[in-house]
């Protein structure tokens, strides 16, 4: 098991006095209660809390769902992650949050990284793991996995997500006209991830192929903020905040039980 | 918010003394800390607790992942979901298991349901849902999502299941050499779910499309029994249990990254 060689070879390298683990938690979707009773434990027992920093002097998303669960003793060490493209920005932002953590290591002290839904999907989380592991391969990673947007949207929503044989695409962004297209053609189940920038582009394709109906917007699926819009057919425009996504699934008799919800 | 929206529904009925809640719970891919806390008040809470039943006299999958947590009290309610597909046999399996639900429900008892991994994902809980429904429109249902085993299995591998836009395909089975081509040329990461039975006919795909570095098998991820294959060119056979899957990434950085886990 991956999780335990590392684990071992991280006591190992404390047992030198050397360094200590950085351990990735997916705190889950938004709801505090919807983090696992082992990233929790985890949580209880760090010295130091990465995360990504929030916009603006706001908090960032991970940090608010743990809010509950900080305690006076804890380090909190809020890392700079920029929402740009350009991987020259992105690589030297990667590279000084690794610095930040491998300073907390190398003293011997665990740090976690808590990252809003699942920390192998799509996260932040990834990068700064990648970055570390360039700087020193001998550092300890660990991570625990986390629930994903699309389960805690499906849940919101009440509807199953996927039964049966129904293939799942799940598609994260900047997609086009054509990519509707090719992935409706293969696909029962299909989610498109932060929807907000092109909302209007889908809506016009689902309403070319009738789909409207079978499909929901959730935004901030489990907290307070959340929101569902569906059918979408009196939907043609939505400002919708950054954690939005679609779900469109090619079988009517879902929403049917969703209508009932 | 749907469940809420429900939740306020059952509230109103149990008033009057007539309803409890059915509330399906995904306990995660295997092992018992990767509950949700929301799932596990819930499950501390609750008065029945409804699982599929396991074969054979042996335990469940659901059941043994929540064993830790069992209270004396607590009645546990086995329910018959037959492994077959044919669907006048399963449609009486979910109707007597509604019927089973239904006559605790009606007893103002609530019940929580309890799928391993996450129970709007490819989960049972969705057809006793679908049947109880049909039962009786009025009867107030909650999901709390819960881990889904790819992201167990990306996290027991500790490399990223998807990064920035890489486009995610889920294929949960059953699937030919056609549909192989397909998907991998919409994907840039594909999960096959439940690999046994077509373990062979894949590992000569990815032998053909020179993918074998790229792909790894996780049967059992985070539960004791967890086994890890990768890169798969040394395994053209594997007999693998009922929970393997398979993971396909399209680029090999990934899986460089891996090599170090």
């Amino acid at each position: 098991m991956a999780c335990e060689r590392r684990c071992l070879s991280t006591g190992a390298l404390v047992g030198l006095g050397l360094m200590a683990t950085l351990c990735g938690i997916g705190v889950g979707p938004g709801d505090p209660e919807l983090i696992t009773l082992k990233g929790w434990r985890r949580l209880q027992q760090a010295t130091v809390i990465a995360f990504p920093a929030g916009l603006q002097g706001r908090r960032g998303i991970a940090e608010e769902i743990i809010a509950p669960y900080k305690q006076p003793q804890q380090i909190y060490l809020p890392l700079e992650f920029p929402y740009v493209l350009e991987p020259d920005i992105l690589e030297r932002a990667w590279q000084k949050a690794a610095d930040q953590v491998y300073a907390y290591l190398t003293q011997g002290r665990d740090v976690v990284f808590v990252s809003e839904g699942d920390v192998s999907f799509y996260s932040t989380f990834s990068y700064l793991a990648a970055a570390l592991q360039n700087l020193d391969s001998q550092i300890a990673i660990e991570v625990i996995p986390g629930v994903c947007s699309p389960l805690a949207a499906a849940a919101s929503l009440g509807v199953p997500l996927t039964l049966g044989s129904d293939r799942l695409a799940i598609v994260p962004g900047m997609y086009h006209g054509d990519d509707l297209a090719r992935v409706w053609a293969w696909a029962e189940v299909v989610v498109f991830m932060k929807v907000r920038s092109v909302y209007g582009q889908v809506w016009h394709w689902l309403k070319e192929q009738n789909l409207l109906e079978q499909a929901a917007v959730v935004s901030w699926a489990t907290t307070p903020k959340q929101q569902i819009y569906t059918p979408l057919t009196n939907y043609p425009e939505l400002t919708l905040p950054y954690f939005s996504l679609l779900i469109l699934w090619k079988q009517r008799p879902i929403l049917q039980n969703f209508s009932r919800a």
